[in-house]
């Protein structure tokens, strides 16, 4: 049962349920001597927050963080920072009618299978709010990723049959759009889709691409702890998402060596790659390209629709889903992924220090 | 640099080089009285071996698997089970050539740029003889989980543009046909896929996909260590895996919430699922229904023509690769996937135990 | 860095500083269905708190619990339990006089090596109000072993020169005495030795004794992870331990073989040792018999004399310490001892459920 | 039941029981570059070996270390160090008399209670010999602290009620004497002791003092992961000990705090302590003093006197140990005891690479 921890060096834990007193996160790990405040991780969790136009849930979450450790005059002290946010807007009346009932597509049957038993309201602690805990510990380690000129990107590469178009990109669209999206006119088309899509009671999935930039070589491990597989069990621990791929993905099993393959070369005195099929993963490790990383998540399982299920009693039963709830949840999951690559990099960073001899004689010789 | 272990209570660490002396596994927190021999893992070794047909390295490797700890009296005593394979079949000369080349597509780059220098034999520790390890233990993980009534099933579902077939699915097929393809047109398909690509010094791709039946529902944590999160991390450290999907996968993202939503059904008084959208994962855990995943592995990297890259010395070169390498893994990697599926799902049934206070009371209570 | 968790299925993390906002922490893996309330946990935290008579400082810490999560109409869930105490008498300013001074026997330099600068107040990370979140843990893993049959309990064995005698033990008296000695006249001898130390300026340390009642045969691992191993790790993670024993300890060393062994007889059906000078574990499991740990408490480092130490600046200085310190921490670090055993001995617990195939098979088999 | 690994950087995993085919440990972590081959690890194999004079077993246990993987061309690799020694002096037969019954003062009783049977031909899992693979990875260990200008030094410090005099000290007497003693008066008096308890069928045991020197300040963690705690973890999993001390150890808890501290003085330039009653370990970091450590071993359990016991059957019965044993498993554990604080010296030092944020980017920054 445990399983709310993350990381080796860099190590995340969290707590907290969609409709208890607050949700929060301790971090351990993070070096010494990084300034840090509230500043630095609010802008990630308002990434987060819902609020942006009509495809998102019309309640207020102010989800405000409270740094409670591991801060003395503006830096870190190496100490655990503990960071907390209470809930405000929760309206748990709104699950009254459900709590003996399975929801189609979420998590309730399994819980209850579990544990015999579960805080219905909003999901507890499956609900989408515990992302924010993983959203605070990101915005920390995107601060050190910063420091060391590594930078991770996501954002919406589509909703629905909507796509962007490569051609069009623009970052700086990225957090200022409603989707997500780096591109106006997908921006503007997916949310028609999402019009139609709510009109009608119904949900709709989408793709999440991440670009890290700035990686040095050979991050990762060769065997179990691969960087690759490292980031698909951060990424794949999101809730909603059902499926990854690095560079080329999928369409690799469909390639041939001769054009899978990137050809090393030298440029400017730096070994390169002429293409990035691998997307910056070569056996495991970092090949010093962009990681290329593509998350695909599921329509929002709560719809307007009534759907059959069954209950606790082992009744068939009827469902409506009333409340609150996105038609969409993958503009708001877009800050989440970047964050749980975030640390995934940061810990890979750390964990590799002591790979040479030479890098430990370096560190402690007198 | 560790990252040679996978797995919290079943536990097991690899060890050993392509062209070293031997390469091996320990399984710790294997349950003692379980009847084992050397005859439980072997078959599991056969299926991993190279020589079916045209589409594999003509080297012999015996791989005889020599069980050197942990079992008396035929039965496993709870202590740690250690399975060496000695390496007998290794021309190191043929890496002579290449041993200050990058070669495309393989780790060479990476582990120096890691460690400082590698071992160039056959791709060192980044071989793919690494995975008969992971084959060992998964024999004894499939041996627990038979014990339990679940059973991990993988085969090809496709090579290069051939896929199979699931109205013609033959189970007994996979272990008897070259391709491991449960379907005895598209292997002779793939067959004749291969045999161009070979003949144009090419290699290629393909999926692998994987059924868990008889899963009981509620296993797996729900936030880090959902049971898919650890299964693509299980799968992607897999050398040559670029994406992972579960269920409907990559196509959620342009489904809607109630076509993919999959209902809850009483059937003869248990719940089950109308439909199996999720792939028997809800919220991280088992939802009772079979646990779908499909891998994608690229082409191999070595191929026979000639290729672009660089040495250590930091010069443009070409690459010709000699020696033996196969067209394609995709065959040999799918009994090392159906491997780290048991061995996770093993590992996630001892975490689970304690779920409930209840079940420690049971179990403990004089 | 990380080092701020304990336990491996039942899992702790702690946070926070003697003069933060607040100290915390988290327990993962707390099985569910187990009723659960801050009425719980208060009493552990009284226990720990100053207060009683003399021997303690004068500041009062109110140490008031507050459970923000894992808890659903009175009973756990399962999910990770977050635990918070704020501070509210913390006086900063007492320690703005020695922020650049090393205090002799404290972890001031220590800090300043490893992360370059530290958190001066109170000790920061450092400082025995970290204790108070293992406390909290420890109350809920002693409700867990209470459902179990099982029972830590520790109690000062002697302060300074004064010992309690066995004969005269009264558990009662632990908790009510300020000395939480078992033996009355012990207990006002030792307060009188309390004084002529406190009045010289000094203070003084002592041997807290713990004893485990109801424990099954078989709990801990035969190699790395024996039980002892681990409570020998528990305990000496707290501050201020110097030393720690089993059953007989140290004096073994000068024991035979044929008094230090004991002899096994069958009691009423049961299997039970004639003597206990194993301290009930052997080859690092538990043999049924009471487990018996001796842990050995330094004077506590702040005293009212003058001293000779170093500043950050490298010059040699006298220190004079000023604020409140407690004489002697070994009352209130009896119930740390406590909840540290109370925190390994459940983990052990849960770890072992898998211990055999035949366990497995009862808990899953359909 | 895992628990046959130590360590999270620098990781050891052991296998292999008495009587088996073999025994070997798999190092994982061991930074690339480091020249190192069995000629480094033998000598401590050595040390460990039976046959130094009347006090050991007379069996023959050659002990011939064999590396099977993670050197290539003289230097470690990076990648996981697989050593194995092949069991070659087993008698089994010694211990057909005893299978069904439970030996006073070992685990047999316990590993049936937890597992269900054992490998009962001597101690199996839980045998003495298990320790050989602790001093092939402490080898390796101590050759990487060499690197850094670090080493540990274990000797016996007493032997029953014979202790060494410190001002006869002779370091180089430790690995030449049979008692491992570093004073020759000692070791003469000690094996007097010795031979009049083995004619009384009887055992012995005592103390190993450990002195590590070259320490850096600040290594290890403040709380959890203490270097004493993880110190005290490592030495108190092997067989046989009982209690561990730190510096001043049981003694300070009769002390004062102003003759306890240790005072911070400048000592050309760098700060010194005047005394070192800490044992150089404050608040769990190392504080730049020698680190003392004292560990005390319980006397053999294998005695040739009848003893009381019970059998499988709860039978109350009475055992006669026939076979070769020693009378004193101090010497043999010696270099046990300085394996196991080598390698968790080595882990912490790793461990500690990313403390500070500062570290992190003149590791990483372009």
């Amino acid at each position: 049962m445990a399983g709310s921890s993350f990381g080796n060096i860099f190590r995340i834990t969290t707590w907290g349920e969609s409709h208890g007193k607050a949700l929060g996160v301790v971090i351990d790990g993070v070096p010494a001597g990084l300034t840090l405040s509230e500043a630095d991780i609010q802008p990630y969790m308002d990434r987060r927050a819902p609020g942006k136009g009509s495809i998102s849930t019309p309640r207020k979450e102010a989800d405000e963080v409270e740094i409670l450790s591991g801060i003395f005059e503006g830096k870190t002290t190496g100490c655990p920072i503990s960071i907390m946010v209470r809930n405000t807007s929760q309206h748990s009346s709104d699950y009254a009618a459900i709590k003996d009932i399975y929801r189609p597509g979420h998590a309730d049957f399994c819980f209850d299978a579990k544990f015999g038993f579960r805080d219905y309201r909003g999901g507890g602690r499956s609900s989408g709010r515990e992302t924010l805990c993983r959203v605070a510990a990101g915005a920390v380690a995107a601060k050190i990723l910063k420091e060391l000129g590594i930078e991770v990107c996501s954002y919406t590469r589509s909703i629905g049959p909507v796509s962007i178009d490569p051609a069009h990109f623009d970052k700086t669209l990225i957090t200022s759009l409603p989707t997500c999206m780096p591109d106006k006119a997908a921006n503007d088309k997916a949310l028609e889709y999402l019009e139609s899509v709510r009109s009608d009671g119904d949900s709709a999935g989408g793709v999440i691409e991440t670009v890290i930039t700035g990686m040095p070589a050979g991050i990762g491990d060769p065997v179990f702890d691969k960087l690759s597989a490292d980031l698909a069990k951060a990424v794949m621990s999101i809730g909603a998402m059902k499926a990854i791929e690095f560079g080329d993905g999928i369409s690799v099993s469909e390639s041939n060596g001769s054009k899978n393959n990137d050809a090393f070369r030298m440029d400017n005195g730096k070994v390169l790659k002429a293409t990035n099929h691998s997307g910056g993963l070569l056996g495991g490790m970092s090949d010093g390209s962009d990681i290329i990383i593509r998350s695909y998540v599921k329509p929002t399982p709560s719809i307007y629709k009534t759907q059959e299920t069954v209950n606790k009693n082992n009744e068939n039963v009827e469902i409506n889903i009333e409340g609150r709830h996105d038609p969409i949840i993958v503009p708001r999951a877009v800050v989440v992924v970047e964050s749980m690559c975030a640390i995934t990099i940061a810990d890979a960073l750390m964990t590799n220090m002591s790979a040479k001899i030479d890098s430990l004689k370096t560190f402690y010789k007198p």
